[in-house]
């Protein structure tokens, strides 16, 4: 493993972070035992419990940080303009680029939200909410300004999300295209798919 | 459970299915017992083994019975027209009227992947092949006769799909708009990506 900043405490929680991904991708989270993960890390069971009272709490954890993480590029990468058609296009390639850099916590948030309790659940819907209505927004703006047509801002919205999540099902980086070519070419199938000149 | 047609063994069968598929989709393949199975269909697990001799067989068997159902759907719904137009709009409408169906099969379709062996799993990417590239060769047909404006066919192949499937993430037969209503949106969407008139 590369050689990580941060104190011994900080390495093996972010070992413990990424041994749990692959293994929840793997394998889905039910069938993770904290023992399997443990041994992964290369540590006792005891010492992640130093880290997670339980493995509800390491999945929530996982999730968490990554839908904060996204907002955050997301506020890092929004223009100050308020062009519409500007703000989507760095949408479309910030998901995109975020998304490509972490597949395997993707698939976790993807496919584990069915594994949390009802109000980590709802913590983690809302951080999702928040971060749908600023691509939400986007779309009024444009269809406002009439520089975008779109029937229903709501279902647009959803269709251009799972188009461009979807990119980590079948992406690798040694592919024909690189992710910033992707990204280019998802971003003028998304402007058509508003209507924008 | 509604009375299906069919003998007892038929019945049965249908149940396992059924069964299984909620299981698989609410815990994963992995964490899915056949003690847990044969519980919820209401059978010994010695009967599941009459139908399938593993729990492997019995995920292979879903998830070729989904792939080839939806290459069957394909060539059921497919127009006589060599239009393209014409062709795409059948596609989107038949992908999402099949999928929002079979909500809980084409999420394990889509997640457990993971838990096919080598062989098993060349075989189901290849009933996905050749259902993308009934797409691809649509696409292809309109961007030659320069009805479609496209960049990528292999990638405005992907991110179609991924846009079409991902339906089945958020909608939910009592929502404000019906799977009619949905699939001539997506129709629209669509036809507007491809740079169709």
């Amino acid at each position: 493993m590369a050689r990580t900043a941060g104190s011994d405490g900080e390495r093996t929680l972010a070992a413990i972070r990424q041994s749990a991904l692959s293994l929840i991708a793997r394998h889905g989270f039910e069938a993770m035992s904290m023992r399997q993960l443990g041994e992964r890390v290369g540590v006792q069971p005891a010492a992640l419990y130093r880290y997670f009272p339980n493995k509800e709490a390491l999945l929530f954890s996982l999730m968490e940080e990554h839908m904060t993480g996204l907002l955050a590029s997301w506020e890092d990468a929004k223009p100050q303009s308020a062009d519409p058609s500007e703000r989507l296009a760095a949408f479309v390639r910030n998901h995109i680029h975020f998304h490509v850099e972490r597949r395997l916590s993707t698939h976790v948030n993807n496919m584990e939200l069915r594994s949390l309790s009802p109000d980590k659940l709802t913590h983690i819907l809302r951080l999702r909410a928040a971060y749908e209505k600023e691509l939400r927004q986007i779309l009024r703006d444009g269809a406002e300004e009439g520089r975008f047509r779109i029937e229903d801002v709501t279902l647009t919205a959803m269709a251009i999300i799972q188009m461009i999540t979807g990119v980590i099902a079948w992406f690798r980086p040694d592919e024909r295209l690189s992710v910033r070519e992707v990204a280019h070419n998802y971003h003028i199938m998304t402007m058509r798919l508003v209507g924008a000149g």
